[in-house]
């Protein structure tokens, strides 16, 4: 059988039901953003690793040595951050190929560096090896949460609220951006594709939200809107209906969205890389959990409420029409673009 | 600056260096085989990460699918063996090749399930992404050591014995196997490639070697032993005359080496992959250590003595000659061939 027929989530289960049985000490291993493992101490630890590969999740035409180093890191900081914990300690495998330079690799490094310092991050160590094809690199990275204060995928239920921090779309109007041809102002440009290249991993609301009643699942939007509703759903045993009317959209993304002709609901849905936190909230805690939010300065919004499993994944037009969440999201091997 | 001017140890230097300055919580960083750091009750943590890319490490023509995940975390296991510890729990990313079938990916798997299985490693996540390349496979691997009991490379003084565990040069026999047509006995094929392919991990030695006292250093021999000892000697600031005729080599690799026309010496020296340990020793513990390993049924050789640092890095050949060891060890960008 082919990946393509599978796909990404397929093997997840796949390797779940027959590879990777629970363990002793594993309080919650394969199918969230990170492990959950338990440790000596009042604290729970988290363990994470995302890859990223030339050619497929980054282009050098399009980004500089240092902006794949900060991205790399940044990525795996948002899956420390969608577990409601800190990122601690990392180790980083590249694989060079062989036209690479010096000067290359220290950039890499240097773009490491500058997000692991904005987030405490202690880079121990790395492997580095030569490849004959893409660059590639990989990061592997710890962090901490409070004993019993993880949030998983898992735990949203009918009725819950759903929200999202920050905007959506933008890092996907930034790609669109690269990969095109586009005539909008250069400021507006530099913003776009700084949303792309530079995600800024939302560490704090994380934590926050990990310490608050009533939050009853969390994620990072890396691959989509569509994607990561999916990832909720389907852990959560729930539907969902999401209210394109509230989706927080920057007016110059969907402005922009509009002259291109492009449905700024596929940016949203299937674009992913925005890097904001999607979580779900008991409606008795929402008062709460909102002044909180506001308190911190954490943008966010409620953009729709989780259903029974029947219902499926629904959108309400501004019209008032609900159809079904069309299933794009990125997801490797089906066959979609890459991001 | 080309990579292949500075080298992997030179370029690991210009990183120490200047990109990743050593943190509060951080025991040991960048430069060993795995990074130890300080965590809740008595034990540290080991943390430490391997990348192996198709074409370079390993080829598919050569090993299949269960090998690759095998060897992928045998590699890492003995990465934190040589540090004195026991792995705990690891995360696998893979970059897969479009062709790729999901029983390939399976098989990828069932290996690193059956190494896993025999160190008692949990497996918690991973990640898995389109290669437009090679298939490359990264895992980041925990450990542990009781505090205060992780052994370095840099520990080794003047005087000290140098030790091997098993066999030296039995995994680039395998190489040369699998690479060559070579007429040999069918069994003694099989176990040369088998020791290229599923090495063994000296975990049950490295965790008694870790608790005995008067051992000063400790390295799993993964790049030969030429560069192995170049790096004890670096960390520790020190040289070494190693004793050829003491080296530990099957009288089967010895014979084959001979009746090829190959130098064993090149085989101990520069094939790497036996993953055995190397250690020193202070001379005055040598019966008990000795006493334990036996006990323990761990084979081992003294190979050598530790030397002051003016002394370079010497072989004794067996008519008493003494020569400085030729550096060919495998090192990423140096241009020499991959093992």
């Amino acid at each position: 059988m082919n990946l393509s027929q599978v796909g990404e989530f397929g093997l997840i289960n796949l390797l779940k039901k027959d590879l990777l049985p629970a363990s002793p000490g594993v309080i919650a291993g394969i199918g969230d953003d990170a492990a959950v493992l338990q440790c000596a101490g009042d604290c729970w630890q988290l363990f994470t690793t995302d890859m990223l590969v030339e050619g497929i999740h980054f282009r050098l035409d399009w980004c500089d040595y240092a902006d794949v180093g900060y991205k790399a890191l940044a990525v795996n900081i948002s899956d420390i951050a969608a577990m409601g914990g800190r990122p601690t300690h990392g180790v980083v495998s590249l694989a060079l190929p062989e036209h690479i330079q010096v000067a290359d690799v220290l950039a890499i490094y240097r773009g490491l560096r500058e997000m692991a310092g904005l987030y405490q991050v202690n880079l121990v160590g790395g492997d580095t090896v030569k490849s004959p094809g893409p660059l590639v690199i990989n990061i592997a990275l710890l962090g901490e949460v409070p004993a019993g204060r993880a949030v998983y995928r898992s735990g949203a239920a009918p009725g819950d609220l759903i929200y999202t921090t920050g905007r959506l779309g933008t890092a996907a109007a930034g790609l669109y951006v690269l990969s095109h041809q586009v005539n909008c102002s250069p400021s507006l440009k530099e913003q776009l594709i700084k949303a792309h290249l530079r995600p800024v991993p939302r560490v704090a609301a994380g934590v926050l939200l990990a310490g608050l009643e009533g939050v009853s699942a969390l994620d990072d939007n890396s691959d989509g809107l569509a994607a990561e509703l999916r990832e909720i759903c389907s852990a959560s045993s729930t539907g969902c209906l999401i209210w394109q009317k509230a989706l927080p959209v920057l007016p110059a993304v969907s402005r922009l969205a509009g002259r291109l002709g492009t449905d700024i609901l596929d940016w949203v849905m299937n674009g992913g890389e925005d890097y904001e936190l999607l979580f779900t909230l008991r409606p008795k805690h929402r008062r709460a959990v909102e002044e909180a939010l506001q308190r911190a300065a954490v943008p966010f919004t409620a953009i729709g409420v989780m259903l029974p499993a029947g219902e499926g994944l629904l959108l309400e037009r501004p019209n008032g029409v609900r159809e079904m969440i069309n299933m794009r999201g990125y997801n490797h091997f089906a066959g979609s673009p890459a991001g």
